[in-house]
């Protein structure tokens, strides 16, 4: 249903007349790229508000809603983050500058719970830190496109809780499920986690009053995240998924790829553990993982600036 | 330079695949005129990330953005609505849902500092409150769009002081160059406020850093606020400028049109006021804005919601 062609000639006109002088305004800019997006933006934006004639009361609503996420966000609530994570801006963004290429792995979303600084576990260590769930062994092998190893990878792990919370979602200064590592000279690398379950993004705040709304579910599919960067790759931000998961084909933030879902193999209590570890008699899981990177000369244009900030 | 037309057809798939999914998931939305804007605003939000080929480093940056426009908001600061403001946002939902009719004066941007309980002031009482600036005659008629006086017309006005401050940037309580008053019987309405200077809009946050990042300039043309409401008629939410003004051109919100552009006459020092106030030796001016309320049933869509809400 395309409102504007209800539109009279001439009051397309003067609405077209603003478009054109709100881009022009940005001619001054020297920057040809930061020219290039603020023209781009403005047309679409303007194109929105004229296909569904944005009404003056919906229009203070959206104030309202960007104020609400500004004041909700602090350094461990990203509300802007989920916002584009739902709206599919966060998968199309990751899409745009992370062609597929050969058989490397594919990307998905970063997410809002990736915090700097998190504790270096040593090879076959445990990211879980008491963090409550069942231990679940993830082994690996880190190799670029064409199967040779890839030592000195560093893998950023980082996962929710079984109560479908990140640490920094707690009040405390907790520092659970999350931790890096370095993989080994053959390419491999193997942790203990514990085995990903569902969990809500975070919805008591505007983001969530909208899946509300619009009758959408805040539910992600059980994951855990990666971010591997090795000399000379492309940086894989990525998860992987659980198959099964009743989930995965309505994730909240459109972040599930097919080659993504790995089998996560379930233990009775009293198996072996790969590495001899006594768990006390509880179950466990594990799960295989092999990653490929691609050559970093491969990236799209925003990932040598993403990792020159360092970001 | 459109960057999509170098995306290869299996990436764009990939790509138009992915809005496909997130536009589906608004289906659910029982409120179907919030169906028809959350999917619009997927496919052009969407359609500009594709176009300009966003980089992770560029949507990061717009995260940080919208961070920080949402840090520096409060109940005095409204960072989005001066996004939404040179962006030329606010300005087309003006004229999208104030459609021109007839003769009627037109509508321009609300803009960031009207506030909620301003003082009444008596038909002729002055507004400033000891705002710097020298003093303005203001006067004219509220009519229909027949010339016939409307009467009983709630009239809100505000504008900046000399500094180029409105009251509510000043650190104390200070209510100043403010107020509200009714027209008289004949549809007449006369007060004194203070002539209307240039200002920078708030510049010392994230919009302020974009404007200089591309070149433009944080200038208001110099501009007294109204808006006038009345039983039955579309409510007036404008401004009127000063011709000369030299900022008329380059208004940083793209507020001005062209028959809001107002003669204010310039009075030496000595010369008698119409009302007889003593001004102790002061120069004045005024100026003469005659008002045409449409019927209220000509508003855009949104009008109506826009008063309900209180808005
Ligand atoms: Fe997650
Ligand atoms: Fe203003």
């Amino acid at each position: 249903m395309n409102e504007q062609n209800k539109v009279a000639a001439e009051q397309r006109a003067r609405e077209q007349a603003l478009v054109d002088k709100v881009v022009a305004s940005f001619e001054t800019a020297r920057d040809q790229r930061l020219k290039q997006v603020t023209q781009a933006l403005t047309r679409h934006l303007h194109a929105f508000l004229r296909e569904v004639r944005l009404t003056e009361a919906e229009w203070a609503s959206a104030i309202e809603f960007l104020t609400a996420a500004g004041h909700i966000t602090d350094d461990k609530r990203q509300e802007f983050i989920l916002l584009s994570d739902v709206l599919g801006a966060s998968m199309q963004t990751i899409a745009i500058n992370n062609e597929a290429y050969a058989n490397a792995t594919e990307a998905t979303v970063l997410g809002p719970f990736f915090v700097e600084g998190s504790p270096e576990i040593p090879l076959g260590g445990d990211i879980s830190f008491s963090a409550a769930g069942q231990p679940c062994w993830v082994e690996g092998t880190v190799t670029d496109t064409d199967g040779k190893p890839v030592p000195g990878a560093r893998m950023e792990v980082w996962e929710a809780d079984e109560d479908g919370f990140y640490d920094v979602q707690y009040d405390d200064d907790r520092t659970a499920a999350r931790g890096h590592l370095f993989n080994d000279e053959s390419g491999d690398y193997r942790f203990w986690a514990i085995t990903p379950t569902p969990y809500p993004i975070p919805h008591d705040g505007p983001v969530g009053a909208l899946l509300a709304a619009v009758g959408r579910s805040p539910m992600r599919a059980s994951h855990l995240h990666f971010d591997v960067r090795a000399e000379g790759k492309r940086t894989l931000i990525t998860h992987i998924f659980v198959r099964g998961d009743e989930l995965l084909s309505s994730d909240a933030v459109f972040g599930v790829k097919d080659s993504l879902i790995h089998d996560f193999v379930e233990h009775p209590a009293g198996t072996p553990t790969p590495d001899g570890r006594d768990l006390g008699g509880r179950s466990w899981s594990s799960v295989r993982f092999d990653i490929v990177l691609a050559p970093a000369d491969t990236a799209g244009p925003g990932m040598a600036a993403y990792e020159r900030n360092g970001a």
